[in-house]
């Protein structure tokens, strides 16, 4: 509950295993040192713990402390299909191509509220551990109309004041990258030398990205715009 | 995600197996009817079961499902004294006593962002049920300065906010006692019925309620403040 012992900040950064948070948690160890930051991974019964693997890389690759949280029981009445016990398949095509639009329901892989439970648990092992921020990686395409409506500005603007006011403004949340696109994100990863290979965004869990889910391509297009070509897809060419 | 199939709410009420969440249960009971609300108690590693077992009781006193889930992993990290790792004992005295007010720090007995973790895990768990409105118990003693900074209006509303907007105005957040003060809430209770005798307060586990913790004080306060004796406290008179 209290600041670190000298006065400083430091983070604790939600690591998903996939690029964008990655980007963040080096934007973070750049920024406090990788003293003064710890990355946290949530397993929520997910269908496969690749991005659990890719996160634990990511954190070994920046040396800090990584902690694990299983989060699984609050969905177990979900039929999400991102989920290993949903019984439809995850839907291929883009989130738009899946009817994703302003004013929309979401998508079928919104898993309810996961977000926002990701946040408060982060948030109570933030204060935990003496952390001052909590750091989130959602970016603006990920809204994609209302596909994923926890992603969106106004969620993350009022998950950021429930935060301050319910930690008494021991714990504040940042999300730099929320009105930034993956394109963006990739061209700051790229700049500061981001280990893309070691990341996994890809909904399905086979060995190598589907490359037909809208995360996968969500990703080909960001690294298209920066006219780069994916490392974590190399195999599949 | 859907409303209930009748376009009707449906409501979850988080169950502390306390009097204000119990009053709060016996008021949604009545206006949705009792097939239209379920109830959920939390695990948190706190010291005791005895306020777990009390959540069923009033549970099935009011015939409906209850439903449980376990977030202690949250707080494994924490040294709160009202977990049951924790080092430090419960301490004796009012909020007050205990130096809480505007601007201080939060008591030893705040876990840390506990109820807005409770809150969105109980949002994931209202979605994946098709409920619609996710009811909250704080009051407004509760705040008693800044003892718990997450029973504040201004937390209620910032997470009432977040909840709307990450489930895509699928789920509200009410919390209708969060202006009172713990004697409107019995007073409710007693007119409507509450079954208090059935209820658990006192933050220590023994065979009866210590009397002289924080929340032990507050409820006699608040049965005196009615003129009422407190079924639960017969025993030890």
């Amino acid at each position: 509950m209290t600041m670190a012992s000298d006065g400083a900040d430091k983070a604790l950064v939600l690591c998903s295993g996939g690029l964008d948070s990655t980007t963040l948690l080096a934007r973070m160890v750049a920024r406090y040192g990788r003293e003064a930051v710890v990355a946290l991974r949530i397993s929520y019964g997910q269908r496969h713990s690749r991005e659990l693997a890719a996160a634990e890389a990511v954190a070994a690759h920046y040396g800090v402390p990584l902690h694990t949280l299983d989060l699984a029981s609050a969905f177990a009445q979900s039929d999400c299909s991102l989920l290993a016990h949903g019984q439809d398949p995850i839907p291929h095509g883009t989130y738009a191509e899946q009817g994703a639009e302003e004013g929309s329901a979401p998508v079928s892989t919104y898993v309810p509220f996961r977000n926002g439970l990701f946040l408060s648990a982060a948030a109570s092992m933030a204060l935990s551990l003496d952390c001052t921020v909590l750091c989130y990686g959602a970016h603006s395409d990920d809204v994609a109309g209302s596909a994923y409506p926890d992603c969106s500005l106004a969620f993350v603007e009022a998950m950021g004041r429930a935060i301050e006011l319910g930690s008494g403004g021991a714990l504040r949340l940042e999300a730099p990258f929320v009105a930034l696109t993956k394109a963006d994100i990739v061209a700051e990863g790229s700049r500061s030398g981001v280990p893309f290979e070691l990341t996994w965004s890809c909904y399905e869990g086979a060995d190598e990205p589907c490359g037909a889910c809208a995360t996968c391509l969500d990703r080909q297009r960001a690294f298209a715009a920066n006219g780069m070509e994916d490392p974590a897809q190399k195999g599949r060419d």
